[in-house]
């Protein structure tokens, strides 16, 4: 079995906060699914500064402080470096990328404040920044652990020859990178490959492909679809269990964000833990993902 | 020059056994066969469980154990990991791959028995397996090399993102890529780039492209079988004779597989360890190869 | 600030020779070219021993034999590998490379002859050669440094993975490679990663794109050149200062060449030292160049 880490402690399945602006909940409806996420072994809450137009943190935070001792039951995870043309930033007038050390600084005191908590598990650098200078964000990292505000550091979106040179001068604990059965690049561009030889568990977005697995009409989704069913069906298990199944069986380990107001696709998600694909059975799937059998 | 290694000592041209099962021989043919090799000084043989649907290695032991003693004097090479759809391997029904230890120990005591041999000189992973896990398959060939029952280890076909993992975990002996006038790709994606940095002696499969080189229709193997032709007359060389001294020209020191019944393919292309091409000579069919001069 | 390093002491504007042969001066015109670079700031020429068909490095020779005492003041480049078609080399019949030790050597003898100096301040592969072996260059390149012949050593064009072999076995003092609003590639290739990962500060050719950014028709060049204009004019600056800045703005601390026989084209570049763009600034003529958001 391949040494992976996940320093973090991050959970197997972890809960994606992007969309919460949009389901215009209450404080409480937001607890009660913190909650039911905290029931079913789901304990990690993926965040970014800018989700939801800035506004997804507060939220969250707001939640939180309904019920402030489930904070040392939870890891949470922000990002950092993009700034989007935003009513909430009427400074940006171009979308851009920044990861200086002021504005990194800047994010997280942020991100504190608007979640409701003095330390993040987990702060990710959301995209690659042609500007990003790996020894000064080293050095921002450093010191953000020494003060406590942030346990473990990664990255988003970056490529090998991204992560790597900031890899080299500050141990990172993941990278958080897009695969699915539609979007299967990172299988064989390199990406994972770094992954398994780093030891960094991968987290997953978009697991679903933004649900295209279920909806799509192009000739490709409808193609996984009916494989998806097929075997799910065969196997007795939900299709968003064979999904996570099948992302989870990748030697790196990954672990896939599920981003749904509804409990029970996370917990669909979870039962993956209960399922091993043998290789034929993975391949099976992959095969129907790039519609054409292995070489 | 450059530090290459060939640890599992393969003859400078290996004979490949690919096409065995097609040839329609008698044991005492294959004997013939295997000795004519050795007579020029190809004493390496290159196989793989699926060779002829799973049948080579059987025909090769065949005719080995018609004269044991020449075991001593060969190099026997094979690869694992392919599963294919056969009706000698009714259990499967999606082409696939397979590198975990299960599947890899059972192919290799299964190349034992059909090659009638006590150990192989080289196993190769074939393909690159996404499933594959450095960490076990390290151990694994580790095991076997304890084992007495496989010397050296490499891959096939894998970049060099999935190769790196695996050295770094148990030092390879070569990869076997595809390269020929027909397919630069590895001259120029960091392939040889690598075989050169780490060592790394390759294997050439195709090196005429499947015979392309001197059927081809196509206006790309026209331009090169003419360059091909004119430089051979001009040095006085067989056809094969110069692509050979073509590839075993680079600076990672190729081994090219020849695949032919006929030992006087192997003869022309031994007939290359006495012509050393000059940096023009080389760009020549390079230019003819890529259809453009260098930038 | 990332660490990176110029050990040849290369001035933060290089002044490119490569068409000193087209504008037909005197010895003594082309002595106030180099006495005008050096009042400024630019104290750093690159050459290559192809360039004007050969005959570059000697037209500069030449006018530094009028006043030698200026070659302590400077710091003279220059590059081998590749052997032209042309009427100076009547032995060459296909346009090649060659990196050999022999080539290297008299390459450098000639270059030194031409340029009537005892050493050059750096040295580079042109192009990389398929036949490059860096374990022979390496050893060349230390025979050279040893004699006092050449002190640095660097690579233009190289990819990474052409790049890091020879580095390990060498280290290299920067890598030529062009790159231009007009020309990403290199911010997203990992070719500026590996810059900043091995602390080579990179000469850049063609900043201006060969005079496409001010020149060019197509619809790119086009939209570069409004934004270019509109943010020179917003700053107060010249649109090659412009240029300049958002390209030493990359933390890999690039160093560009220009070879422009106006004297006001180095002191526009030159004035981006006073120049320092924000990230949004940066990201706003990325965004023309790319045609597109950041992500």
């Amino acid at each position: 079995m391949a040494r992976m880490h996940n320093p973090a402690g991050l959970s197997p399945i972890v809960a994606g906060a992007w969309r919460l602006a949009e389901w215009g909940w209450t404080p409480q409806q937001r607890l009660a699914w913190i909650e039911a996420n905290l029931d079913i072994g789901v304990s990690s809450f993926d965040h970014a500064d800018i989700y939801g137009g800035y506004a997804v943190e507060s939220l969250f935070g707001e939640a939180l402080a309904l019920q402030p001792a489930l904070r040392q039951r939870i890891q949470l995870v922000s990002k950092c470096g993009i700034k989007l043309v935003s009513p909430a930033r009427p400074g940006h007038a171009v979308k851009h990328y920044d990861t200086s050390a002021a504005h990194v600084r800047t994010s997280v005191e942020q991100s504190l404040r608007n979640l409701r908590t003095d330390h993040l598990d987990l702060l990710l650098i959301h995209r690659p920044d042609c500007l990003l200078d790996p020894d000064e964000l080293a050095d921002t990292f450093e010191a953000l652990r020494r003060e406590g505000k942030v346990r473990y550091f990664g990255v988003s979106n970056f490529t090998p020859s991204q992560l790597a040179p900031l890899h080299r001068r500050i141990a990172l604990a993941t990278t958080q990178i897009e695969c699915s059965p539609l979007h299967l690049d990172p299988l064989h561009d390199g990406t994972l490959d770094q992954c398994v030889d780093l030891g960094l568990r991968p987290m997953i977005w978009s697991p679903l492909a933004g649900g295209r697995v279920f909806t799509g009409q192009d000739e490709r989704a409808q193609r996984v679809r009916g494989t998806v069913q097929a075997m799910a069906h065969e196997l007795g298990i939900a299709p968003i269990t064979l999904i996570s199944a099948w992302l989870r069986r990748h030697p790196s380990q990954p672990l896939p964000i599920l981003g749904s107001r509804r409990i029970d696709v996370a917990r669909e998600a979870m039962a993956a833990l209960n399922v091993t694909l043998d290789a034929q059975q993975w391949y099976r799937l992959w095969e129907a993902a790039a519609g054409r059998e292995v070489p």
